[in-house]
Order: structure tokens, then C-alpha cells, then sequence
């Protein structure tokens, strides 16, 4: 018992890696109820227009449908996962704003039905202009897409920290660079599917999600029933990465087809509808002006930023917003504005992805650094390292900064990767970059009801000590989360993780929790398994105590055992003393909640990018460049972060890889491409290019832990982190390489062979 | 508010009522698992035989076969439910014992490919001698069935309390009589099945059960496995009457298949092997002596039975034991002797069934008693007011009586029958009929673990307080249990019951609990569920207090609505003030646990028969008799019921039309019957003859409600004390009408119809 924890900090094995190796984990797509119905959403084929008339009498006659709907047959209600901005409804009412709004629902007894109806479906319109380039979306006579919004613009945000105007005016040096993102989509393995059961003004759904608890509170908002009424169920869920935490048409649309029908009802979105669906990233043109002295001291930062939204709010105001509250995170400086504006397009809506708004100002800063670094003659390295940010400081835009090993990952990094021998030495062709990034460890406020509990956790222990069963609603999506918690519980309670048992996450059964974003889970809702796991030990020791006649202060208990601290040899198992418990005293339940602290500050908007603790990275990549093709070979990457205390290694490890393979997807490849009229060219996996796992580079990842104070065991964030510096890292790398820089994502080959296109004609042209 | 109680007393509709007649409620036969095999036990042709070869390699090679198994490839540790008596291997060693005995194995990939490898599996059998009736099995010289059973003897009672012999000598009056019961099968609509999932050296049972808890501790026994490692899930069950109390061979079969596969595997009986498989009512043949002073009162009686226990102990012992520890239930006599034999024969093990070992000797004591005041001339009602028990008295055999209305019942069935009118003055062909009947609420002792509380509750409500969950492993087979727990909750919350949800039973999840026999739940569940409940309530009323700022103790709380007893005008919801406690304090939750208070005596079989509560009943009915066929029409029944305070009176009259079914059944029509060989000639419900709708009488449900003293409310049983006195009110009516009695169960047709040949042919005689 030499090692301070029993429990956690070690590599156990997943709870559920066996069923879902084995095939046994069932997806809400596995799932069959009696006379289950087959329901599929109409959509719109053009990206903007006025709806003149839908007619549905001729699918309603085609044997098999059992019912076909309508805006007139759902609320009006407006939603939308953004209390500040309700603009969706369940079916459009009088006009379709991109392509794949919904329009119209069909159940029917089988899929074959269920397309032919759809075709039967007459939906006249009158098209209108569409516009698909946020800025020119903003322009005085665009097509307006919602008419509340003038200039398109769904959301505007001017923030000012300090004095940048005077900060710049006293800098050795200025400069002003723009870059511009892509729109990317999450590529979930398993595709979004609902099933929805209506009965006796009861609504059950089983469905892909990210939070069961949202889910419940937006569907119950939107069919006017009380929150136990409505019950929203987990199975398992193949991958979310955002895009799984706001009800779809899938969970409304199916619920009225299962109330009329009085039948279960299944809904689903097949690969292609994902695309338009899923709200992926969102595109960002970003203007940065950074102010250095001499040093390279940062002085002061100007984001100016535009992001083409798409047709709907969804979770952008919160993207908008991290857009800029992230950027700040890494290095200390004093003066910031940040200026915004999400702008609705005909397009699909964007909404939260991995690192929601900030892996790409990230890239767009990371990459204007180096080139500030180059201005100066300096070491980019050795600019972040200065820059970097401390422990126990206040971000300009308020966020109070607990643990922070920055510093530590930046020199771990160098060290690691070689970067002293190979930075600007490697043969031409090859090169090395450096970025760095921080997230989030949940948000310091959520979406809505704010002054609930983040997370709650109960824990059941078996009668006989046998076995502990952890409720709770936090979600596991693939990362891990189950497990994790497990093991916390387990920590405390001072029991085997091996007889854990987890139920999650059913709005029935589990207590609340707000679920998988913002890296939240490790830190919030292990902070409420901690307490409940903790009243569970308090109740053994207390039990164990009255068992020996000894005093309950001199006993301790670890990995099922209870001790006496003074006298080891004076024990008692868990498991009887648990026994002894229940015939005492009935079921032994410990119970915990957590709430963040007060956080961040009082300005508009200070609430998006709060959190209890944030967590730092530095990457470091090298790649080989084809001249000939610009395909760019990524040899190599290193990673370090500090995410506080580890609560399982190889869990840890494997998220930091899945963010380096999503940023490499994302630096390289990834793109919706949309043809004229605002249509997706490549909803599919073989056109939408993901990387697989032949084209991972070497990764190094390394940790510098901290202990951030005010969490569970110190933990903190570690899913979402890794992926931020990586397309900056790269950029900067294929810099180092060729001498030539990419202004926009993806970094394609394309695009890599015609910037060294360009600086081999200037060359040749100032030659 | 006049009312005394808010929700219980109350006829809800029951929780389960629309996910059942809409079909949507799965049974284990419904789940479905990924890679799920089909698996099916090969069972012997003969009732005794020597095994002396089986050859399953022709079975191991028929494509689609995954697993074949036989003893060899299963524990050989006997099991049993009755830990007195374990006598059961898995599969059959050496040697068969039943037409039906289990010998091996199969699972493959469909059912068609199991019941071909099922004819490929080669047993070699060497048939011995075999007996099928427990007379003739006593004898010396009768094939022995178990070794270690001389004289095939599996249990052996002799009580006697007082002192008989000088009762008898002292009496006005002493008569025998001896009557004969049938073998009968519970017949629920959902034959067993089982889903067993063996993984990770852990063990999931989807199982139709009545008892997950009692399968969870068996399963884990015969495995070596900790109880935590093993997990029971009910489903719906659709009936269970005593079947499905202990785990069959699909049980223990599964498990093994699945380790050797690595896939669940579904085992199932089908309808002709649940009647060898389900452990239904034993035979017995009772010899009754009573006698009685000039005014009726009893002195003294003694039972004298033997039963046919079939060849394996199963429930049997406690059958045993209930058969003459209940028949003193109902009239208080001081003297009192038991015996009793219950003997091995070659055929299917006997089991619980409804009203367990009670039915048939009430039905023997009930006739008899009517034959003595014939003797005495006197009416056979009055003779049972006479002896008829009264509240806070003791049997013979140390059982403390608590509440008892059975005098009152008595009196209000004569009342609504119209007993004085119509008794001997009913037209020739049409009798009259009256039977007394007692049962337990729950077992005094559990058949396993005797220190454990017997029952265990816990109860979640929903963050905002618009919704409760119950835990609990009480098990709803049908009777309505999930239902009437709730309202307990809901009674004991001071909340709601239409927002009270359930989770029922599942032994990773719900706490322990006994589960369902012995009419047990309703008072010992029960009671775990109102502490439970009333926790939650004290938490609410202390939140409530401190958000009001008043004295708590001012403060109750009725269905959701808070409020001060001395000013109802100061009030908060339910839901508000639970919102509020989650806020301060996270998950409200309550824990609640019944153990029953230590009862009976001290002599050996004490403990079965002991009780916390009993609950009474008389029951009138009227038949009319074909003089030329034996037909038996019902015409009407009055059961008039001391069940304690009633917590859903269309769910008790529910179950009181049930056991009159069942009995009526019983009485007139049932009977598994075999040949000479042992096999089961009418095992199919179209030759097993259950009683139909359409033959019910029109019944008469009433009640005489009385308050147990240390019961939640004061509940007490109805689930299977209504069937107990109907087979004997029957066969006393059918007197009443023709003058014939019948000694056997059933009281077929034929058998009245020759006893009214031979009443002819005798009166003929004489005449």
C-alpha cells in the first residue's frame, strides 16, 4: 500500500471494451420493440425558398404509411439548444433555408415504404436567391434568411480587455495576418438514430446522445410535458464529438409520428443526411493583430473574426463566443479585443466539434506567431516560451488560471521531439513545427438552468459487498467516461474496481448530469462519484468501527479492505462489513452533487469559456513535403500536456491520439464541399476524406501532471485539448520544411503545390 | 384532504397496464442479443434407467452446433432450492430418475439445427424399476430413487401439540375421513426461458423469475461465483404461482453453453416441458381425524399425509411442512398431531403452487368438517362460527394471530349468500357450499441467508421533483405488485403516484428483495418501500421548512403539495422544494428495509408456516348438478376476505377472481395425468383442461377489512388465500345438491356422476 492511490492512475482495463468487441453493446440502431414503425424526415431540396403547398394525400394512401406530417401537425413552437436564440422549428412552416430542411415526416411499417412515400410527397416552391459566403451574407441586399435578423447577422460580439489600440501604438513591432477555416463534420461511426415511444402523454426515447438531460429538458420544453415525463434513455453510443448534444428532427419529428400512430417509431439519418445534420464545425475567416516589443513580449491581441453559421443558431453563440475567450488561455498578456460575427447562410447549421470554437483561431494565431517569430529573428519556441502562460493568473478576459504547466510543456516538448537540432536544420523538404493550446475542463456555467447541480452520482453497494453499482448520467460516447468513473468511485470508497457496475445514463434511473461536452465529465461528475463514493467509505467505517469496538477515525479502508491505520492486522473485509451494513441497516447508498465554484467575469458573454480548471498542451510535428505534389508525409508528432492528475494512462494516451488523428484529418483533408446551389459533393466517407489509421504518424505522448486544487483528485480536462494546436503545429512545420505558408484549411496537398507553385515563379520572377 | 389516505386505497390504473395490452412489454423470450445461440436440454424417455453411455459426437458434428454438453462438462455440486435436501446435478450422472430428467445439452444456431443435434446425441440406457406412487415407494422392496433415501423417503414430519389421544378420548364425538389431491400445473401464460450471457468470468441471466435475488444466490453457488459477478434481470414475467421460484435446468444449462461458446444463449421450455419442469402442486393423500364435543367444538385433530414429492425435493420440504402448519390457521383447537411422509416417486419433482401445500388439506378438512355436522346436525356454517379463530390468539402450533376477521367473514357470506335461505333448502339438484381458508403474508423465515432483511426499497426523485423512481427487487409477475408498490411510495412520499416510475428487478440495480412467494410483497416489500418513502418525506419537509422558515415539525406533505397543518394556505409543491433540495444538497434519495419481527416456536419446521400477518377467508358457492351427466355448473361465488387494509381494491378483487379461477380450475377440471411408463399424457392446454373465461361463475368479492398491527397500513395477503377454501366449498355445495361426496380432486364429472350411480344403485339396494 506504498502507492498514494489504489485505484486510479493505472491502465484498467475498459468496462466495456469486452461487450463492445464481442458485438454485445447494442446502439440505439440495434433496438426493436413490437410493432416498431419505420419513420424518415422529407427534406428540402432547395437551399432557399418559399414553401407554396405541400400535399401528402397521395403518400398517405400507399399501403403500410401510418401517418405522414407536416408543420400542421407539430408545435410551433420555436427551439434550438440556445435559450438566447430559439429559431428552428420541428418542420418548416413557410420557407426552407438550406438544403436538407426539414419539411415532412413518413412512418410506415418498413424502409421501403417509408422512401416511397417520401417520393409521394408534393412539396411546390418558389425558389429564392440564396447565400452561401457569410460575408456576403452580411452585405446590404443579401437574401435574408431570418427575417428578426437584419444583415444576417445571428450573432455580433465586440470585446474589449485593456487597451489594444494603445498597446500596439507602443509595440517594437505589429503585424496583421488573416486566415480562414473549413467546415468540417464530426464523422461519428455510428450515425444519429432515435426511437421514440408515446404513451398515456408519456414519451420514451432511446437515442444517440450526448446528454440525456438536455435531451429530456428540449423535448419536454417542446411538447409542453412535464421533465418525468418524459424519459430519455442512452444505449450505447458509437462516437459524438459535438454533435450529438442537441435533440435532432429525429427525437421530435418521431415523437408526434408515435403519438398519432400510437407505435413505436425509429428514426434515423443514413451517412449522407449526417452531413447536413450533424452541425459541424463552423467556417471561420480570422484577422489577427498582435503588437510584440522587442522581446517578443506579447502586448496585446485583435481577433477579428466572421463564421458562417449556416441556417440555425444551434450551439453557436457558445462557438462564437470560445472563439475568441480561448485565445487568450496560452500566453499572458494584458490587452484583447475580440470582435465577432456569426452570420446566418444557406447552408447546413454549424454547431460544436471537437475544441468547439477553438482549434481554428488557434491555428490562425499559432502560425501568425511563428511569422511574428520570423520578423523578430527569434526562435518560435523560445517566443511561446516567453509568452507563456503561469499558474494562479487572471486571463485579460478574467478567467482565473489554477494549475498551469505550460511552461513545462513547452520545454518537455523541445526536449522530446530534438527541436534545438533539428528547428531550421533539417534537409529541405523536412521540417518541424511547434504549437501549443489549452481547454476547458467543462463550462463554468451550462447552456441552460443555471442553477442546478453540473453532475450527481449515486452509488449502490450489493448486500453482500460483492459488487457496487455507480448511477450516473454522465455519458460515455467511446472516450471512456464509464470507466473513469468507476474507478473514482472506487478510489472513493476504497473498494475493487473490478466489481464496479455502472448504469448510464437514463433520465429514469440516473441522477442528473449535463453529460459529455466541454470536457466536462472527469472533473464535474467525477467530483459528484467522489462524494458519493465518499459516503459510502464514511458509512463502512462507521459500520466497520462498531463491528471492532474501535474508535471510526483510526480506520481506513483501500481496494476492499478496511484497516486500522495504527494496526493493519485489525481488519475486515468491505464486503462483510457491507453485509453487516445491510442487516443493519437496509441498502448502503452514497450520494454527491457538484456545482462549479463562482467563476470568470462580469461582461457580456464571460460566462462562455469559464471553467473550474483548464489544461494546457505544447505539439511539436515534423513532415517530409513532396515538391513535386505537395502531399505533405507527417513523420512525427509529439505531444505533452498537462491535464492534472491521470486518471487512467492508457485512456489518457488514446483520446490524445484520437485528437491528433481528428486534428490531422481536419489540418490536412477534411472539407464539406458544397456545390452552386448549397448542396453537399462529398456527404460520404470515400469523398469526405478521414484519415485512417495507416495514415498516423509516430506520436509521441507525454504528460507533465499537475493537481488543479479545486478538483477531484486534481484532474482535469484531456478529450478535446489535444486536438487545438495541431493544424497550427503542422502549418507551421510545412513553414519550416518549404519556406511557404497556407492561409487556409485544410492544409492540401493542392494547396501546399500551388503555394511552392507561387514561390517558385516569384523566385524565378525577382530572380 | 378528508380522506385518511391520499393515494393508497385507491384503484389506479396499473403501471404496467398499457405497455402490456399494447404489446410493447418484453418478455425474456422477446430480447434478442447479438450472435445469441438457441439452446435446448436433451432429457430422458425413461423414468428410471441407468445411464450407461452417451455419445454426443454426431451431435458435436452437425454444422451449426456450437456446443454440446453432459455432466462431464459441468459442475458436479448438487443443487437444490432447499438447502436441506440438494439432490440435483445439473445433468443426470448415472443415472435418470423422471421421464424428463435432464441428461445434456445443446446450443447452436437456430432451433431447427438444435433439435436435429438433439436426436444425434446417443444415450445408452439400462431401464430399471420404477414407482409412481408414493404409497407403493414406501414399501420394502420398492426400486430406490436416491440412495441415500431408504424407503424413498424425502421427508418425515411428526408434530404433536397438546395431546390428541386424551382430546379424542374426551370427545362427544370422533370421525376419519381420507381424501386424495391431484398432481396440478401452474400453467402460466409465458413458459420459462433464459438468456445467459457468460463474460469476463461474469454472469448475466435474463430469466422469467420470480425471485432474481434467490436465482442470483443459486447461480452463483453452483459456479463458484461471487454473488456481485453474477446478475439476474426480470423482464416481464407473464405468471409464475410457484413455478418460477427457483432457477430450472435452462439456467444452469445456458450458463455452461455460453462459457464454451462465448455467446449468450437462449435456452426455452416449451409448453409440453413445462409440465415436467415447472414443479407444480403434489398429490397427497390426507387421512383427517377430528373430534369434536356435543356443541361442535373442536378438541382435537390429527392430519395424517403422505405426498408424492416426484424425484427430487424442489420446494418440497416447506410444502410438507405448510400442508399441516396452515390447517390450524383457521379454528382454534388445542390439540393437535401431524404427520407426515413426502416420498420419491419416478415422476416430475413437485413444487410451489399457488397457496402452496395449503389448498388440498383445507379442501380435505373443509369436507370433513362439513361430514361432522352432518353427524351433529347441525348447520356446517354455524360449526365454523363456533370454532372460527379471533384476533390476538396462538395456534396449537405457536403462530401468533394478530389481526383475524374471519368471524365477521363468516358472517358476511352468510349475509350476501343468502346462506339461511338457501342451505338444504335449495331444489334437488342444486347445493350450497361453505369453506373457510387462512394464508400467510410472507415467510417468517426466508428458505435461504436467514439474517438478511428480507426486503429492501430505495427511492430517486427526479432533479425537479417531476418524477420518482423505485428500486426495488420486489417482482411484479403479474399480480400487480410494480403498481401497488408505488402507490405505497407515493402514500409514503406524500407525492403522486401518476409520476411514480419503477425499476423491477434486476439484481445489479435494484436492491435485495426476497421477491415474490408466499404472498410476501405487499407487507414486507412493502414496508421497505414506506421507509423508503418516508425518508424522502422528511428530507423534503426539513428543505421545505427551511425555505418556508418554519418550524418543520408544522409541515406534512400529500400528493406533491407541502403545507403547514395549521395554515394550508402556506404551501409549496413537492416538485419545488425537491428542486431546491437538489440545488443544496444533489440527488434526494430514501432507503428503506423490512426483516420481520421474530416469530413461532422453537420446535423443528417452526419456521415454516410463521408469519408476520394472516389474512382469512370464508367462501360461499352454489352449483347446480346434472343428475344424468356429473356436470358441475357453477352458479355463483361470494368470497368475502380479511386482507388487512387494502391498497388497490380492483387490483385485490383482481387477484381474488384469479385464485377462484385458479381453484375452480383445480376443484373441478385439472390434472396431470401419466401412464404406465411415467409420461405425461395431457401436457398441452388442450388436454390439460384450464378453466376458461367463459366458465367463470359470477363471483362476489368483498371484504372485511381489518389493520395489522406491525404491517405498512395494516396490509395483510389476497394473492393466494382465495384459492384455499374454493376446492372444499365446491365438494360441500355439490352435497348440499345430490347427497354424493366426492373423495378426490378434481371433483371431475365422471367422479360425481358415479358416485350418484352408486348412491342410486346403493338406495336401490336398500330399497
Amino acid at each position: 500500500m506504498s502507492e498514494k492511490y489504489a485505484v486510479i492512475g493505472k491502465s484498467v482495463p475498459k468496462i466495456d471494451g469486452r461487450v463492445k468487441v464481442t458485438g454485445q453493446a447494442k446502439y440505439t440502431g440495434d433496438l426493436k420493440f413490437p410493432n416498431m414503425l419505420v419513420g424518415k424526415i422529407l427534406t428540402s431540396p432547395h437551399a432557399h425558398a418559399r414553401i407554396l403547398s405541400i400535399d401528402t394525400s397521395q403518400a398517405e394512401k400507399l399501403p403500410g404509411v401510418k401517418a405522414v406530417i407536416t408543420h400542421r401537425d407539430v408545435p410551433a413552437l420555436k427551439y434550438g439548444i440556445s435559450p438566447a436564440r430559439w429559431d428552428e422549428n420541428i418542420f418548416c412552416i413557410d420557407r426552407v433555408r438550406f438544403v436538407g430542411d426539414k419539411v415532412a415526416a413518413v412512418a410506415a411499417i418498413d424502409e421501403e415504404t417509408v422512401y416511397k412515400a417520401l417520393k409521394l410527397i408534393k412539396v411546390e416552391y418558389e425558389v429564392l436567391p440564396a447565400v452561401f459566403d457569410p460575408v456576403a451574407a452580411m452585405q446590404e441586399g443579401a437574401p435574408q434568411i431570418h427575417d428578426e435578423y437584419p444583415r444576417n447577422i445571428n450573432t455580433e460580439i465586440h470585446q474589449n480587455f485593456g487597451d489594444v489600440e494603445k498597446a500596439f501604438a507602443a509595440a517594437h513591432h505589429v503585424r496583421t495576418d488573416q486566415f480562414t477555416g473549413q467546415r468540417t463534420y464530426q464523422s461519428p461511426i455510428e450515425p444519429h438514430s432515435a426511437i421514440s415511444i408515446w404513451e398515456d402523454g408519456k414519451l420514451t426515447v432511446y437515442t444517440s446522445t450526448q446528454s440525456p438531460h438536455y435531451f429530456q429538458y428540449y423535448i419536454a420544453r417542446e411538447f409542453g410535458l412535464k421533465m418525468g415525463d418524459v424519459r430519455v434513455v442512452k444505449p450505447f453510443v458509437g462516437g459524438g464529438f459535438g454533435g450529438k448534444l442537441e435533440p435532432t428532427g429525429l427525437e421530435f419529428a418521431g415523437a408526434v409520428l408515435s403519438r398519432l400512430t400510437g407505435r413505436p417509431v425509429k428514426m434515423f439519418y443514413d451517412r449522407h443526411e449526417m452531413f447536413a445534420h450533424n452541425r459541424g464545425r463552423h467556417r471561420q475567416i480570422m484577422k489577427i493583430t498582435t503588437g510584440v516589443d522587442k522581446d517578443g513580449k506579447i502586448l496585446g491581441v485583435h481577433a477579428d473574426f466572421i463564421m458562417d453559421g449556416g441556417a440555425y443558431t444551434s450551439l453557436g453563440i457558445a462557438t462564437a463566443y470560445y472563439a475568441g475567450a480561448m485565445l487568450p488561455l496560452t500566453y499572458e498578456f494584458e490587452n484583447y479585443k475580440f470582435d465577432m460575427y456569426r452570420v446566418y447562410t444557406n447552408l447546413p447549421a454549424c454547431g460544436a466539434q471537437r475544441g468547439h470554437g477553438a482549434p481554428q483561431p488557434r491555428y490562425a494565431f499559432e502560425c501568425h506567431l511563428d511569422m511574428l517569430a520570423e520578423d523578430l529573428g527569434m526562435d518560435p519556441l523560445e517566443l511561446r516560451l516567453r509568452n507563456a502562460r503561469r499558474p494562479d493568473t487572471v486571463t485579460p478576459n478574467e478567467f482565473k488560471i489554477n494549475s498551469c504547466e505550460l511552461k513545462a510543456c513547452i520545454e518537455k516538448v523541445r526536449e522530446i521531439s530534438g527541436w534545438d537540432k533539428k528547428k531550421g536544420k533539417l534537409p529541405h523538404g523536412r521540417g518541424i513545427g511547434i504549437a501549443v493550446g489549452s481547454f476547458v475542463s467543462g463550462a463554468g456555467y451550462p447552456i441552460y438552468r443555471t442553477n442546478l447541480p453540473h453532475s450527481a452520482a449515486m452509488i449502490k453497494v450489493h448486500e453482500d459487498g460483492s459488487a457496487a453499482t455507480l448511477y450516473t448520467g454522465a455519458v460515455d460516447i467511446g472516450q471512456g467516461t464509464d470507466t473513469v468513473l468507476c474507478q473514482m468511485a472506487a478510489e472513493a470508497m476504497g473498494y475493487t474496481y473490478e466489481h464496479m457496475k455502472i448504469v448510464a445514463a437514463d433520465t429514469e434511473t440516473t441522477p442528473h448530469d449535463f453529460g459529455a461536452y466541454s470536457s466536462r465529465q472527469t472533473l464535474m461528475s467525477g467530483a459528484a462519484v467522489k462524494q458519493a463514493g465518499e459516503e459510502v467509505k464514511r458509512q463502512i467505517l462507521e459500520t466497520a468501527a462498531a463491528m471492532l469496538d474501535i474508535d471510526v477515525s483510526t480506520l481506513d479502508c483501500r481496494e476492499g479492505v478496511v484497516f486500522c491505520q495504527s494496526n493493519p492486522e485489525i481488519q475486515k473485509t468491505f464486503a462483510e462489513v457491507a453485509r453487516e451494513f445491510f442487516v443493519r441497516k437496509g441498502p448502503l447508498v452514497g450520494r454527491g452533487s457538484y456545482a462549479p465554484p463562482k467563476l470568470g467575469g462580469k461582461f457580456k458573454g464571460a460566462a462562455v469559456g469559464t471553467s473550474p480548471a483548464y489544461s494546457f498542451a505544447a505539439q511539436v510535428s515534423e513532415v517530409a513535403i513532396d515538391e513535386e505534389t505537395g502531399e505533405i508525409d507527417v513523420k512525427a508528432v509529439w505531444d505533452v500536456h498537462d491535464c492534472g492528475t491521470v486518471i487512467n494512462p492508457a485512456l489518457l494516451h488514446a483520446q490524445v491520439h484520437g485528437a491528433l488523428f481528428m486534428g490531422m484529418g481536419e489540418a490536412v483533408w477534411e472539407e464539406v464541399v458544397f456545390d452552386e446551389q448549397g448542396r453537399i459533393k462529398n456527404a460520404n466517407l470515400s469523398e469526405y476524406r478521414l484519415p485512417t489509421a495507416l495514415d498516423m504518424p509516430e506520436i509521441t505522448s507525454q504528460l507533465v501532471e499537475s493537481c488543479e486544487p479545486d478538483a477531484p483528485w486534481g484532474v482535469k480536462e484531456v478529450g478535446e485539448g489535444a486536438t487545438i494546436p495541431t493544424m497550427g503545429c503542422y502549418s507551421n512545420a510545412i513553414y519550416d520544411a518549404m519556406g511557404v505558408r497556407v492561409y487556409s484549411l485544410p492544409l492540401s496537398y493542392e494547396k501546399v503545390w500551388r503555394a511552392l507553385k507561387e514561390k517558385r515563379e516569384k523566385e524565378a520572377g525577382g530572380g
